[in-house]
């Protein structure tokens, strides 16, 4: 990846936008979420910029559904009819290892790496509401090291189900065999959380196995993470958080015996684009302006686990319970004591802060500023690409790639067109082994 | 449905057709079962035939890989693909209540139902092998009245988590609320098998419900299928069958206190369409010529229970237990007793009826004669439509669309164009209010 090191990028679409009050815009998309359409729009503008992956989050609980819109179209079944509204680019679904079976996830993802012809891709995650735990029969979260020892086993069995049957395995014989048994095995796996026979009822995968993605911010996250990511959606508020959590997680890499140089870590990045520094500026108070201060107040309750509704807007932001007591999902958590202790924040800014992206790095300004910054944290090891955010959709996604990608394909920084096929070309993975080491 | 009372016709999309040898003929798309363009072109048929929908089994164990293609795509990532090829043709999707939770099955159907438009529908089952089961964490399938229980709370659960959104729950009122929380209700659900809070992550799928099919042939199936379906595919092998099956199933439906009219019974229905009788018969003799008998008697072994594997083929098939002393899945076994009792066949006559679809409904003609059968089982209380199995893909889909469809359609026993945009609207369904009993 050194001598012709360039960018990854990802587009993670989510409603109307990043920015929680993106939807109140009167031009938003709101009432297109439930359309499969708009999505595939929004898929074929990130190809158009020959982006690595459109990016799918997924949750199991509503949320507050009066404050916005947080989910709708379930992800494996929107991002397969995007498949087919789309050629080149990859699809990266996120599957919560708490409430599935492997046997469940492994199937779907080989089912959507067939369809795609070889473009799935798996955010594996561990889930985070007890809201969620209770639609799948939990009263509550597991605690983190237990979701985290389960997560780990899970991708173990899942990736013996996709190697359960041989690259040439299927042989289609007329007169003879259509598959060879010999070279389809059984898993037989008896573990702590799982049980699983097999063999898939899928035949391999084209990518031999879809592309795993993590995006852990705790301890057990990161070392999931170092251990089976093939890439890594980050937290990084400033390049300070940038260069820390890389260093970190390329070293958890090396010292799990990978090879840190192919794992692409991309922090999320929400970017407002303008022909000025002004007119980006002016974009963005838009959007703030839109922001109904209670719901923000709803919000940052819930990343901080704590009642913040009577905090008063004009004063400095409380003090809060440092990381190591804090019993939630962490990187976010980090990401608002490092906002509080950089920028001293008001209640008011802190909450403008947070209204896109919860914290992750924003960058508002021309695209060759923005440019400027992107190279800069590429170049001084905080970045191997980023996961676009956009704040606004579809608009922001397309002033990213009408005027920033070309931009960044003029410092030959990001590829002018697609040079692969799968997404694991796109990011220069090599195609796994039957039987390879995770 | 008595007055202007149609056919309904569903297409069973299975390999490369439902005869165990198709996929060993010389042009057989056996190679493409992973390919999507060939469910897609095989949907597109279907819909230039005006059929109410496709449907697509699915099973969680390979079987013996050998002897024939038998599961490849996933159905979900599948049709939600092919809903992007197709504009009006039903999805009917099998999932089964043993290895799901109703969260996922609620959501992804939901969501399947958004991506589609309203097309929709499942496929309640409770699956049939241990092979399934030991890729989900059990020993081996629970008994059958286990199964059905926990398939009807599943059922129930499944219904009220696609009416925690009210029909008008999202607003977009820009100023205001997105959704309005008084219209969006949790299930908090409490019983014997499921825990789920709710609401559900999607708002009302467009029909408010997906369709529920069902296809139970022991008693505690029929009962489920008699409480909740709204169409089901059965089994019968001949007019006999078929009427007793249509009468018994019928007669649950009205002692559950529902209209009978209202759910449309369709046999399974193999299909050999010749310009001439003799044309028809060459046909069905040709794909049963490529039958390996080892591999058919396999396949014996499994419907019946007990290995066949040294039965003399030219022999009278041996006594079997009779069907209230089986306790593998009763249709099919029921299938065959029946076959044995009428045919008096040797184990190589047994072996060639049971190679297409194992026992359905088979008929051999031209296409004024096979749609004399049909208007016969249609007028004489043994169907109201047919489950179509083409023992060979895409050729006798192709024959049943271009020869038989234009005859049931002369005889205005079958649509003429759509005539509704939901597989609802096909089958003559009311869209069910939210709340409405199951
Ligand atoms: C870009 C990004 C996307 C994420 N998407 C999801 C998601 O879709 N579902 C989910 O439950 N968690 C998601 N997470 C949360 C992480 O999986 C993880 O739980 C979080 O970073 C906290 O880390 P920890 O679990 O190690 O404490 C996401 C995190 C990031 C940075
Ligand atoms: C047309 C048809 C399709 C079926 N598809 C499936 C299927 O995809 N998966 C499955 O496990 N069972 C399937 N079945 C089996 C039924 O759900 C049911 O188990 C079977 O008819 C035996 O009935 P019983 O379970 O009441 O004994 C199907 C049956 C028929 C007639």
């Amino acid at each position: 990846m050194s001598t012709h090191r360039q960018l990854h990028l990802n587009a993670f679409l989510l409603g109307a936008g990043h920015h929680s009050a993106a939807w109140r815009r009167p031009d938003s998309p709101a009432e297109q979420l439930g359309d499969i359409s708009y999505w595939e729009r929004l898929a074929r503008t990130a190809e158009r910029g020959f982006f690595d992956a459109v990016f799918f989050a997924d949750g199991h609980s509503t949320g507050d559904v009066a404050s916005g819109p947080r989910w709708f179209l379930e992800p494996l079944t929107a991002l397969s009819a995007m498949a087919r509204a789309t050629e080149r680019i990859g699809l990266v679904c996120t599957i919560s290892t708490t409430f599935f079976t492997p046997f469940h996830a492994a199937r779907m993802l080989a089912s959507l790496d067939h369809i795609s012809g070889g473009r799935a891709g798996w955010n594996v995650v561990t889930s985070m509401f007890d809201a969620e735990a209770r639609n799948h029969g939990l009263e509550a979260m597991p605690a983190r090291q237990q979701r985290y020892a389960r997560a780990e086993e899970f991708v173990q069995v899942t990736q013996q189900l996709w190697d359960s049957w041989a690259d040439d395995a299927v042989l289609v014989d007329r007169a003879g065999l259509y598959a060879d048994p010999a070279r389809v095995r059984p898993v037989h796996h008896h573990g702590e959380h799982f049980q699983v026979d097999g063999p898939l009822t899928v035949p391999r995968p084209p990518q031999g196995r879809p592309v795993l993605f993590q995006a852990g911010a705790s301890g057990p996250g990161r070392d999931l993470a170092a251990r089976y990511a093939e890439a890594i959606y980050a937290v990084a508020y400033d390049l300070t958080a940038g260069r820390d959590y890389y260093a970190d997680v390329k070293a958890r890499i090396t010292a799990a015996g990978r090879n840190p140089e192919a794992v692409a870590v991309m922090p999320g990045l929400v970017t407002y684009v303008g022909s000025t520094e002004q007119e980006a500026r002016a974009q963005r108070a838009a959007v703030d302006a839109l922001l109904p201060t209670a719901q923000s107040l709803a919000q940052l309750s819930t990343f901080i686990q704590q009642d913040c509704s009577g905090w008063e807007l004009d004063a400095p932001v409380p003090p809060l319970p440092p990381l190591e007591r804090f019993g939630g999902p962490q990187g976010r958590y980090a990401t608002i004591l490092r906002i509080i202790d950089v920028e001293r924040p008001t209640v008011r800014q802190l909450l403008g802060r947070l209204a896109a992206g919860g914290g992750h790095c924003t960058m508002v300004g021309t695209p060759e500023s923005i440019a400027d910054r992107i190279e800069h944290w590429f170049r001084s090891g905080a970045a191997d690409g980023f996961n676009l955010m956009p704040p606004t959709l579809p608009d922001a996604l397309d002033d990213f790639v009408d005027h920033v990608v070309p931009e960044l394909q003029r410092r030959g920084l990001f590829r002018t067109d697609y040079t692969a096929h799968s997404l694991r070309g796109h990011l220069g993975l090599p195609r796994p082994a039957r039987g390879a080491p995770a």
